[in-house]
């Protein structure tokens, strides 16, 4: 029956371009919910999966996991928490195990068991609609529009998990590594938290732009005046660094943080650690607790993306302005009926 | 005048055996005490400043930074605080700038200039007198004996700083890497904050004492039975390790806290501090504030080391036995006077 097919966009192999492509879905489960698509950002991890560099992926890979739009069928299970004709958005995670420790705290980003990705063996938002368990999909509040929603779903839970985890105090210094889709959201959470936030960046270009995203100060990576007057560190860059130098930025007990895998290993001295008390630490995208809060955050402080709108049919294309870092900063594809 | 001078024990040069010395210290300062020593434990440490393993001893060199004395004299500026006859202890570090944000908060541990150590340029407590500013003799409470208070003014400091730290609930499972002068403590004072305590050694005749110091379970340090079970590891021992393994071993969410420097530098893989949230932290030592909350804690919960008692004239001695790892768990040094 094709017309109860769901059509999207797939790569029918690794590293293939986007095909539009139509299949039929699992019939919806008890505790799911149908949800058409309206918004999709467009995330350099959707360029890694279709690519299968972590050889994860499976095909046809319809990428998309920083998704907004409108719920249109509930499960049997699903209650009052999520009314049909909801706004919705759906992130990197779609499920986890729900029992372990992190769960039960709404932290389903570590869960014990692995979660399960919303484009790990399931297809993500490049499609009209998507079929996933209601506890992964997120409101929206009134007060965000749906473009500047959607990067906010993986590039904010991103960002907002280790500042609301690692900024303790008002007026803490925080410095952002990185000005791009994740960087310049880094700048306008850390400010709106009350920060004291510096952008660094290879590029002098960006100054202007870092500053207006909320940026106090603006430093190029290897400017050692900026050693010791960091309290956290974001690092969203994607590049292997010279971590002893990052180390050096930051204040006795200072805390950096790693948003991404630039490396297998990273090799540090031991000094800092030991004698300046600076720490190690890393985050992932974020579970129920912190996406809540974060899509909150941003209503109020009205927190929103640099974007882009191109529409979905011309995936490919903004693929490759992704590829070839173009993008400034996020890319918003939107749905044909919109 | 040589009734003035202050006798002690002192290595001519590096690696030398310590011979008895005496010089005409400096006059005493208006904000100095004066401490007759009656109690040190014996630290590690002392072998490799005698040894200038690490390049910063100056010679002769007088060891001694788990002092424990009474003070006979003050200068003009010390107040009630402490009082003539007062029982005091003298860690690791004499003095610190006093200005700098880590010092206005009592971790001058993390001094930003760089504290003062006891037996960095200056003589230790291996003598009959030492002078040092009295912000950093610390009164040892009545409840603590002085041989079981020397060993804490630098091995308690050490293990209390991190678990003060990093211990932010009760039941928290806190595992201790090595057992020896610093894990026994360690063991001591994790069973006494309420944590669940493992303690872990290369070592399987161990496991009867450790119980015995606090320790709820025993592992090998290479039992992959262990992995995924603690919130914190607070890794004592001086040699090189396989981090990779320590993390595993780690619960999501969980330190690894380093207290000493078994290498130059660390090479951890990158995935488990990122997706699975784990840190690397260290620690030195305590500020004032530690310091006292340290002996407060101890005399309330009665930890106490596990001590050998040697007199201070047999010191070569005494260092054999540390240098060879015969001492359980540490050795006191009593002056002669007692």
């Amino acid at each position: 029956m094709v017309q109860e097919g769901f059509r999207g966009y797939a790569s029918a192999e690794a590293k293939a371009p986007l095909e539009p492509f139509e299949y039929v879905p699992q019939p919806l489960g008890d505790n799911d919910v149908e949800v058409r698509v309206t918004h999709n950002g467009l995330c350099h991890t959707d360029l890694h999966m279709r690519d299968n560099e972590w050889g994860i992926s499976s095909f046809p890979l319809c990428p998309g996991h920083e998704v907004v739009g409108v719920v249109v069928a509930k499960g049997a299970n699903v209650g009052d928490e999520l009314s049909i004709g909801a706004r919705v958005g759906l992130g990197w995670i779609r499920d986890s195990c729900g029992h372990c420790d992190s769960c039960v705290i709404g932290q389903e980003n570590i869960c014990s068991k692995g979660y399960t990705g919303t484009i790990v063996g399931h297809h993500g938002g490049f499609q009209d609609r998507v079929r996933l368990p209601s506890k992964f999909a997120f409101k929206i509040p009134d007060a965000l529009d749906s473009v500047s929603a959607a990067p906010l779903m993986c590039a904010g839970a991103t960002i907002f998990t280790p500042l609301k985890t690692y900024v303790t105090r008002p007026g803490m210094k925080v410095g952002v590594i990185g000005i791009g889709g994740l960087g310049h959201l880094a700048l306008q959470f850390a400010r709106a938290m009350g920060c004291e936030v510096t952008a660094f960046s290879t590029t002098p270009s960006k100054e202007k732009e870092a500053r207006a995203f909320g940026a106090h100060d603006f430093a190029l990576l290897n400017d050692t005046k900026f050693n010791n007057t960091q309290d956290l560190l974001l690092n969203t860059s994607p590049y292997d660094m010279d971590w002893s130098a990052l180390l050096n930025v930051l204040k006795l007990d200072g805390k950096l943080c790693l948003l991404g895998i630039p490396a297998t290993t990273l090799t540090i001295p031991i000094i800092p650690v030991v004698f300046h008390q600076k720490s190690i630490v890393g985050s992932i995208v974020a579970g129920r607790k912190f996406m809540r809060e974060m899509l909150e955050f941003a209503a109020l402080h009205q927190i929103k993306p640099q974007v882009e709108t191109m529409p979905l049919e011309k995936v490919n294309e903004a693929m490759d302005r992704v590829a070839k870092n173009e993008a400034r900063y996020r890319v918003v594809l939107v749905s044909e009926e919109n």
